[in-house]
């Protein structure tokens, strides 16, 4: 392929990785299923080569989020269960059944259609989401209760999950959590139907079994975000990010760097300028905190990050180390996502789901690309 | 195409307001050239519909960040000037020459490298980028004076364009714009090279007469970024992203909403979910600021953002606007790239080069597609 292979900066997805945080959180659930979500994507890291790695690795569930997601990942993997986390689309529904794909149905509505769809193409399998505090998608208390009185809402669909979804499980004593547990065998001792029950995402696996159910729900973790923010990650960092220097600068008087001159450096200091800006999804409120490493040293990021370009303060780096060409880690095992994350004000969801597509892009080890 | 097909959320894209933005700025500009910058595959829009409108609205210069953005420009404008921002790339010399297109050199090292290919590829131009105040690329002062000594620097080397760029061009008052002129003047002066200079980007082009030399280069104005912050926005708004409602609730007992719980939700309420999120480039730092639009009735974003949706409080909107499938205008011309960058703490171009790929595109207007 042309395109970026002139680029400088480098993505590397490390692939053995993902499949061994795969692992460590198949181990934490004790037999318990784990289900891989890959929506967006696969976090931004690229579904292709991510869907099968963790096929290899055992998955045999899968969630994303939208329709489109689902019948390319299908592409990929012809025979693991797809559970699409969005409700199904009016006009589309014989999409989910050619594709084998699991719509998951988050309020009554959704449930009526599919209800109708099911009366003509019987068997077809649906998810039943049920909102324990997310108030985001899901059935409410409320319509659970509709149902329970009226169990004929349920009739000719076939119920394969109970999904819910927790708002706060990266802070383990949050009483959120505990709400939402009560909240859910709540709703499913009132619900008419039974099937295999599904709460906790990456952080909910690491609450402990009583919020494992029958399946989890493992992303962000998968790519190397810490679970557990207030511990140390045991997860293994999946993606570095590295820029070449473009241009070096010693500053031999008082400037300024960047758009709006938001900062003023002091002689005398070395800048050095990386060819990546926010449009490759490095957020521009990175800057002011965001670092750098070069050669094991952190250095700060100065003025505002552009859009094509960065700007780092490389005075206490290493000389050797900062010549033009020279690599500087801008994500890696020494700054993590989850460092970039905090420094930008975010989440290492975000992080992840920005990384832009003018990268080139090195995938380590894992399962061969699909044909 | 098959991707995207079943999302329901669409990003709009007016062509015609690109041209007529376009056309706007040459008027400003009373006879000097207009360059039409396209970075970033258009700031998000797509440069294979853009690029063509601009060349029919009558640019003939076009600004890219990189090589590989370059050579994918040529491919679809055969016949205009394209200037490449980022420096030559060591060993990649005769890719700027097979598809004519202008690196900019950014510091003596590129020149030199330059000079080098220059000696035997003749006549391959170059545009010389002088540091004026940004300290991000471009040749220093110290560099430019090493130039004036030693003339034979340049030897060989056809200069077709002499480059800067103001830092603080959104803000009329701030100093650094008149210092930047006068310290471009200073070196243009010491410069033993003569090219056409250019100056001014899009809020550039509104500082006036002085700023514009010979070339402008327009980017975030054309795609309806308001380069005078402070004032009304003259440019013609590009692009609107609605997003229709997955789920209504009415909110019947006090309530959190979304990750973090970070919002309380007190009855009665009517909260509207839509399947657009941060992977979506819908920043995540747009809540809890952000708004939306349903039948010209401001709704307030609550709770987080998150990957793949977002929740408004629709309680105030007419009840006729909001019903499962209604769509929520997102960004508009009643809530801009502008507001909602506002909201989020950053920059219209940001929320432009965030603009994902899971929408369904739409262009009204402008260029027809390339074959």
């Amino acid at each position: 392929m042309r395109r970026s292979e002139h680029r400088g900066a480098v993505l590397t997805i490390d692939l053995d990785a993902i499949a061994a945080n795969y692992r460590f959180l198949v181990d934490r659930l004790k037999g318990k299923a784990c289900a891989a979500v890959v929506k967006a994507n696969a976090y931004g890291l690229g579904v292709e080569r991510v869907a099968p790695t963790l096929a290899a690795a055992g998955a045999e569930i899968f969630c994303v989020a939208h329709l489109d997601e689902a019948i390319a990942l299908r592409a990929i993997l012809p025979d693991v269960e797809i559970i699409v986390l969005s409700g199904p689309i009016a006009g589309a529904e014989a999409d989910y059944a050619r594709h084998r794909l699991v719509p998951t149905l988050n309020h009554l509505g959704d449930l009526a259609a599919w209800r109708k769809f099911a009366a003509v193409q019987r068997g077809c399998r649906a998810a039943l989401h049920l909102d324990t505090g997310m108030a985001r998608l899901g059935l409410s208390a409320r319509e659970v209760e509709l149902i329970a009185e009226e169990p004929r809402l349920l009739e000719g669909v076939t119920v394969s999950w109970i999904l819910s979804h927790l708002a706060c499980a990266d802070e383990p004593d949050h009483p959120l959590n505990r709400q939402q547990l009560e909240t859910l065998r709540a709703m499913l001792a009132r619900l008419p139907c039974r099937a295999p029950v599904s709460l906790a995402n990456s952080s909910g696996i690491m609450l402990g079994a009583e919020y494992h159910f029958d399946l989890a729900r493992a992303g962000a973790a998968l790519f190397g975000v810490n679970p557990v923010p207030r511990q140390p990650n045991p997860m293994r960092p999946v993606v570095r990010l590295q820029a070449p220097i473009l241009q070096l600068r010693d500053v031999d008087r008082t400037t300024t760097v960047g758009y709006g001159a938001p900062q003023t450096i002091e002689p005398p200091a070395k800048l050095a300028t990386v060819g990546v800006g926010y449009a490759d999804g490095y957020l521009r409120s990175s800057s002011p905190r965001a670092h750098g490493v070069v050669d094991d040293v952190l250095v700060p990021i100065v003025g505002r990050v552009s859009m094509d370009l960065a700007v780092f303060d490389v005075s206490r780096a290493p000389l050797h180390a900062v010549q033009p060409g020279c690599m500087i880690d801008m994500i890696g095992p020494r700054y993590t996502i989850d460092d970039l994350a905090a420094a930008a004000g975010t989440i290492g969801y975000e992080v992840l789901t920005s990384l832009g597509s003018r990268y080139r892009r090195s995938y380590v080890g894992g399962a061969a690309a699909p044909a």
